[in-house]
């Protein structure tokens, strides 16, 4: 990398947008975007964030703005923490401003619903010509912001455009990991998604940690199943945004999308759960462009299936579970075990 | 299979070899071998056993005795529920008594520490000529006795022995698959004790949900590369058996194994954690085994030589995790992650 330090511009103040701004902040000049002007004013001004962060202190660097132009116009790097269902219309504001060239790199683990793309995707179309890739990684916000150690995959489609932006973000405490299967790590982070919700019902149904474990591992399958499907690398899927990623986003009670299957375990409509909910649960957008990828390419996803049934096919979640336990049983791998 | 149901004797009355009597005594006859006559008693009077499940009841047609030769003279199929370190000493007074060519199934999760022998191939020497295999799954005892549903993957080296196996032991809720991989299942439900212990180290030490995530995820790793060298199949380490089991015992309040390195983390002498258990902590003694048997193949397994060094060289369990999470980042698959 040349001697000027990049600057770094975070698009979206949500919990890990914030959080990946801060960490930035210490190794290099970040500017996070804002919606909302009394959110950049408190972070300018209180190095907090009181909408998502309460209570947690910022790097004292870290500038924001809600400016959209400005904050891009003079990047080297953006780094977009947008959901995925906002992101393309962020990004087409930001086109008459955005330097060429600079990498661009996705923080959203979600899948666009129409058009069943990528996050990387829609950021090739609306700014082509910038490379693009994700990090992406086994990465409670609360844990990472409050200095618990983590780590994390960064995936660009050149290794040595990876290795610049690792020093940007790599800390003691948040490890990055490199990598060029860009698609294997967004697939998982989407896909993760969708299995916390599986798990959240049975945890919301009272199930044990017997039964999560196994959702858990049939859960992996079914997202390598796809992944590899889709182009990703079998062992990037087994990593820790794959696996790692999972795994967390199941057990941690921070999960908000297996959240949202806890509530509608216990009964709750999903319209009162996501109306109770700060930010979005990406999982369910999601889960519909899941189900359309999977049917594309004549992959069996069970426990997807039974995601989307509840969410979109007013499905009870009893019946949902019931499904996906009573199976009879045979052979573990030559049979489909669900 | 025979229009004759064949009689089950489970060998130990432990919490998993109780629950696993009081299943398929559900199914067929039973008798359950426990050491103390006491237990014994309870269980034929009171349907209880006081000691390892109490409070539990069991299943009423049960019977058990504390006459091991006795408990195997009639026995259709032998199922271990032995502590590794001790199975092959109650075997070898059975020798005289038990009938020729029947099945043993071994409930048993680790690895006898001086020959660094399989469970299935400590039963291979003393009860040559029958078949045995193993029952193995994310199954904490205390979810499966109360009737939470669970899986398990059940390999005999001849599938339709397996079968035959499989309808004694499977329930609605307690869903049994068949495989004909023994090493593998039995490789996995030994070596996830000694990753247990080292998820415990860091829950003790206050690391979060992220990094606990990263370790089950590099455990994973580690566990499939050791099996896979000694002849187990990688489906099976990303099955019920291998990620199914290791996840449960990585997350659950119940695991005897990451409780123990949990209490390391806390600062608590090994010989003191180990007085007050009730029961064996399997990832102890198998440790040892395991760090030979790696050795032996030169495979690396950095999480499992950091647990072998706080167990048997008393190195201080903070450097350990240190250890674990200290490392210069490179590529995440090409690099050893650690």
């Amino acid at each position: 990398m040349s001697a000027r330090k990049p600057k770094v511009t975070v698009l979206g103040g949500g919990t890990w947008g914030t959080t990946v701004a801060s960490i930035t902040a210490r190794k290099t000049q970040t500017l996070l975007w804002v919606r909302d002007p009394d959110i950049a004013k408190a972070i300018n001004e209180n190095h907090r964030n009181p909408r998502y962060l309460a209570g947690f202190d910022l790097t004292a660097g870290l500038r924001a703005t809600a400016d959209l132009a400005e904050a891009v116009g003079d990047a080297d790097v953006l780094v977009a923490g947008v959901p995925s269902q906002y992101l393309r219309g962020v990004l087409e504001q930001t086109v008459a401003h955005v330097r060429p060239f600079i990498p661009v790199v996705s923080l959203v683990k979600g899948l666009e619903r129409g058009t069943r793309k990528r996050m990387t995707e829609v950021i090739g179309e609306v700014l082509p010509g910038h490379p693009a890739g994700v990090l992406s990684g086994p990465n409670i916000a609360h844990e990472v912001v409050q200095g618990y150690s983590a780590a994390a995959t960064l995936a660009m489609p050149d290794h040595r455009t990876a290795q610049s932006l690792q020093s940007l973000v790599h800390t003691s405490r948040y490890r990055v990991y490199t990598s060029e299967d860009v698609v294997g790590v967004e697939i998982a982070g989407a896909l993760k998604n969708v299995f916390a919700i599986a798990v959240g019902f049975g945890d919301g149904l009272g199930a044990g940690d017997n039964t999560r474990a196994m959702v858990i591992t049939r859960s992996l399958h079914e997202l390598t199943r796809l992944g590899v499907a889709m182009g990703g690398r079998a062992e990037t899927l087994a990593g820790l945004a794959g696996m790692g990623d999972l795994v967390v986003t199941c057990i941690s009670p921070h999960s908000r999308n297996r959240r949202v299957g806890f509530e509608l375990g216990r009964g709750k409509p999903l319209e009162e759960i996501l109306a109770s909910m700060h930010q979005v649960a990406e999982g369910v957008a999601t889960t519909t462009a899941v189900i359309r990828l999977a049917a594309e390419r004549g992959i069996e996803m069970p426990i997807a299936r039974e995601v989307d049934a509840v969410l979109n096919h007013r499905q009870p979640v009893e019946e949902t579970y019931r499904g996906l336990l009573r199976v009879t049983p045979g052979h573990e791998v030559d049979g489909e075990a669900w």
